[in-house]
């Protein structure tokens, strides 16, 4: 992506050392961290510094091969294995994570007790997951663009874009290229809360790559159905399963709703990393609740009620029955095959 | 209402002054704002000092008896009128507001040029109207809270409380009367965005009563509802049309599809004062579309990207079909009917 006129990834190795954009501080200062080890970037995903399921796969990846760098010979297996648990249960929805986090895992134990290969391929590993989580995705975006018709006008939830992504993004890819291609489009843009990724990272996006688009309340999208100015709703995934039921950033089920009730088609687009196909059905997915924090408080200033309590689910599950197509690389499914045709 | 232990309402006259809860302060602090123009009502309504529709009506009314006290006698007629097209100007959406406003000023200008008796009566023309708005704002939560089962878990959105209304509530005056009965009873409390009425006002009347209730943001609705877990929703409203259609804060539309899609009750609670006897369906309600600053902004602070646009839509329309009941002081009907019933 460009930020500022400069190519950036949202993650990266370089010289030893995992990197990303600080996404908590994003839009209204731009930072790079730096990561040495697997703890690290275990805090670092918990805290939300790197988010969005594709991102947090490869932060995770990357972390694996932290954790095959630092680890002594002797206790190589064990640290790795530690390292693996830890990066796990640092957010339970997405399931990029733990497909990004085992990819390197696997890859790197075959080669004990040659420690030395070990940690290259480890490493190499990492790379090679999150260049072909980039590669998806841009895919993948090529391929959702033909459903982006001149002048429609577009909804996306929360941030799906590069920043969620090692790079170009899920639903932001469909709509970078569509804007590649010269159709003309705007963006309706939910500001997502509690944390803002759609007000915040999204809109940032955008605007970065002069994409006309404009920031609304979450509550607000159900006016523009009502309106008739919302033609297509494009969302990312943090899972899908078997039968095609999704999780996705909380508020996603009721876009998805909206768009049943006004004939408006739902489009969810994913890299094929965002499939579980260990998981029958939207209900087995575990639904993390964060913080109420992030409800009553932003940057340290209250929003609520003090003494009120919150509740906070991150995530909420949209049923294949909602969902007009699933967007992948490979083509775009119904929602119910796209599990076994990916 | 209660607050802190005192007895308050949300706007009152006292000693030739309107006094108001200045409600963009709550509930991190409390304070009392006096006026003695109706210039001054005016920028308070606009600046949503006071806020609700059953309350503007009522400021709005107060606005009038305060102009008369102010206008010299040579130009009380255009001093009135002035003033009337003043305070009406002030916000488009609730009809509350031209309702209060214009029962003052037509009982007011039938004095001219009796001037004293028509400062008088101003004064109690107002006193009455807010009066009446008590009361029927009391009874509506008597007869509402027939609705509410032992155990009820309920979603509301927005403020419809006490602050909302000169006293009691619309939605939360059915809520307060169901939990007076000794119902077990639990509230979902939409944040409501941009400005956070639920969060910050709703949540901190339900405290102040000792009514369990949680605060969500306003796309975790859907969430709830797929779990099962809501059994009633109860909103107030800002207009009422003849066909049943309503206005009401941004975002209640998109809890009335829910209810509908998950065969949960969607009920809408609101005094007389609130029904347009001259607006025949919801597209003919004027939505207004409040500055961008309100979602980008909080307290000074940065919520979003700074040079991304938003669009602010401050009420939408709820069509009839999606409403189960209005309940009202003269009894609950089905919405079709009841602005011939009330």
């Amino acid at each position: 992506m460009q930020i500022n006129g400069t190519e950036y990834r949202s993650v990266w190795f370089e010289q030893g050392r995992l990197k990303m954009i600080d996404q908590n501080l994003l839009p209204f200062e731009f930072g790079i961290k730096e990561f040495s080890s697997y703890m690290e970037v275990a805090a670092a995903i918990r805290e939300m510094t790197v988010r969005g399921a594709p991102a947090i796969g490869a932060a995770g990846a990357y972390g694996i091969a932290l954790a095959a760098l630092c680890s002594p010979d002797e206790k190589f297996r064990t640290y790795l294995r530690n390292a693996r648990e830890e990066l796990l249960s640092t957010r339970p929805t997405a399931i990029d994570l733990s497909n990004g986090v085992n990819y390197v895992y696997e890859s790197t134990i075959k080669f004990i007790p040659d420690f030395p290969h070990a940690r290259q391929v480890a490493v190499l590993a990492a790379q090679e997951y999150a260049h072909k989580s980039e590669m998806d995705c841009l895919e993948l975006g090529i391929v959702g663009s033909a459903l982006i018709q001149d002048g429609f006008r577009i909804l996306t939830h929360c941030n799906a874009g590069a920043l969620a992504t090692v790079d170009h993004g899920t639903a932001l890819s469909v709509i970078r290229q569509a804007h590649k291609q010269g159709k003309n489009i705007f963006v309706y843009v939910d500001e997502t809360r509690p944390r803002f990724q759609g007000a915040r990272l999204t809109a940032f996006e955008l605007q970065q790559e002069g994409i006309p688009h404009a920031i609304i309340t979450d509550s607000a999208a159900g006016f523009y159905f009502w309106k008739k100015e919302i033609d297509i709703v494009i969302t990312g995934a943090d899972r899908i399963c078997l039968n095609g039921d999704i999780a996705n950033k909380i508020g996603t089920y009721e876009k998805a709703v909206l768009a049943q009730v006004h004939k408006v088609p739902f489009y969810v687009a994913a890299p094929k990393s965002t499939f579980d196909l260990t998981c029958a059905k939207g209900e087995d997915i575990p639904i993390e609740i964060r913080d109420e924090d992030e409800i009553k408080r932003f940057n340290g200033n209250w929003l609520a009620n003090p003494s009120s309590a919150a509740l906070n689910p991150a995530f909420d599950i949209t049923p294949e029955s909602l969902i007009t197509g699933i967007i992948t690389s490979s083509g775009i499914f119904a929602a119910k095959e796209a599990a076994q045709r990916v």
